[in-house]
């Protein structure tokens, strides 16, 4: 079982609209709405996709209840902690030309609700292959929160694939994550205005563990920190839909993960970083986050080079 | 009591941006959120200034419970009839340079829900002094809707005010609402591009009610079919928001209405209109819709003048 933890799980509310005007008032269709948060998205996907997955996360209040109730519908195994604090909401505004999310920051649980929130994780790990730990971290929520998720995981021998941003991005490299899975804007903020190559193996070198970087319509990198750097793309980029692109890639990768171990070394890495992008590229072609066309025809079209090593500046001096 | 029925209740979520970009991702604060839907903006009003009122409305699913929980934390008194669509949203935008709202349609309760709906108003129409059936008609209800409202109250013998728009406008004055309160753009709906004063005449003409219609910050105009054409302003526009405005002005009528009877003629309309006048200008110095500021400053400052009548087509033959 693959088991996702998503710290700010969310209701997305979509509208689709033809336009959008500022200052003008609009007539919509009833909003398209479903659990998220990019933990949610990981279980969707697997859970579409066949592999037996479990959603852990905390929800409180009635955006709390639709929540719940939009996983039972979907079909997605599930244990959440209901929390006093209300899930928040994200809002999503889709028109032809624009998809402009706005997305409420949520607030954190209380300290005694992420205490029972890391138990339940901690006893859920006993019977887990690989933890994934994606999207943010709530408001207010302690700066050790994420290397306490990391520990309870590496206490249980379960390999952990963390997907987040910023200063909790930051606490994942330096508690060692298994397995890391920025987009370049992360890659960026975290190691500066290097190469994306650069950046990877320079994550890689900090965390100790694998790093995927997703490059957008310029497919995806994988690589430890002795390896080599992978480079996986299509022959062609695809036009669609990219959210839920890396959230796709991180199912697959926890499916990599669950089958090779929690060492993606030698050919296990490049094999996982082809199903990774092609289950990425999937998500592509469909329009909503979470559900993926048949990745099969994909995997097979995928390009895997070797990338040039980054100039070692020990070596250069 | 005055009576309010919502026939397109609604949960309002207003979120508050320094700025917002199409085609970028913003993060944003929880959303305020409220029972909303003209008819409780005008139960709101009513309760605020210390009037008993009850708002009747359909209501369903989770987004149903959220709009009885927020009447119960407000201390409006309702009775809401269950029904298995869940309640529509509305979600604005509001930054300091636009106000953008976006606006579900809302789908009809079923026939039997409408029967059960009516029945309820029905009776609790035997211990109301006003009926005050605002905004929209939910998409798919039956045609007949608003007229059968009207017929309700007239066989009750409560008079009834109407704020609507489109074809249950037209329908409202076809049967004969006690009053009608359209604004400008309701107004060159359905009589066409006349004058204001002249379209508000022939509207009362067609209804043989009262007419009150707001002209924003030109005022507002109340008349008969055969009693002079008031004109109400302040010495100077004010500036605020303007959202709910038209709501705290029907519920001034209300309370004309209740305290002078079902025909506001003589002196009555335009001591009415005096007072809509003030809560509506006392409704823009508010930020929220169903708040007023204190009208009882503004009351006195409004100006009363007779609009010139409109020619007579038939005189000037």
């Amino acid at each position: 079982m693959i088991l996702t933890l998503t710290l700010n799980p969310a209701i997305d509310l979509t509208y689709a609209l033809p336009a959008l005007t500022l200052g003008t008032s609009h007539r919509v269709p009833q909003a398209q709405q479903r659990a998220g948060g990019k933990g949610v998205n990981v279980a969707r996907v697997l859970t579409e996709q066949g592999y037996r997955t479990r959603a852990m996360a905390p929800v409180g209040g009635t955006t709390g209840a639709q929540f719940r109730a939009d996983l039972d519908r979907a079909g997605i195994d599930h244990q959440l902690l209901p929390v006093q604090e209300p899930t928040r909401r994200t809002i999503t505004l889709v028109t032809p030309e624009h998809t402009t999310p706005l997305n409420e920051a949520g607030q954190s649980p209380t300290a005694t609700e992420l205490d029972q929130l890391l138990q339940a994780t901690a006893a859920a790990l006993a019977g887990a292959r690989v933890l994934v730990c994606s999207g943010s971290v709530p408001a207010g929520a302690p700066a050790d929160l994420i290397p306490s998720v990391i520990a309870l995981a590496r206490a249980a021998g379960v390999p952990v694939i963390v997907d987040t941003s910023g200063p909790a991005l930051l606490a994942a490299v330096e508690s060692g994550a298994d397995v890391l899975k920025p987009n370049q804007d992360e890659l960026r903020e975290i190691a500066g205005p290097a190469e994306p190559s650069v950046a990877a193996r320079s994550l890689a070198e900090r965390s100790g563990g694998a790093v995927f970087a997703s490059l957008g319509a310029g497919g995806m990198l994988a690589t430890t920190a002795a390896g080599p750097i992978w480079h996986a793309r299509l022959p062609q980029p695809l036009s669609g839909n990219p959210t839920g692109a890396g959230d796709a890639a991180v199912a697959a990768i926890a499916v990599g993960l669950a089958r090779h171990g929690s060492t993606l070394e030698g050919d296990s890495l490049p094999q996982t970083l082809r199903t990774a992008t092609a289950w990425s590229a999937a998500a592509v072609l469909t329009p909503t986050a979470g559900s993926i066309a048949d990745p099969a025809p994909l995997t097979e079209q995928i390009i895997i080079d070797r990338v040039a090593e980054p100039a070692n500046p020990e070596e250069s001096r």
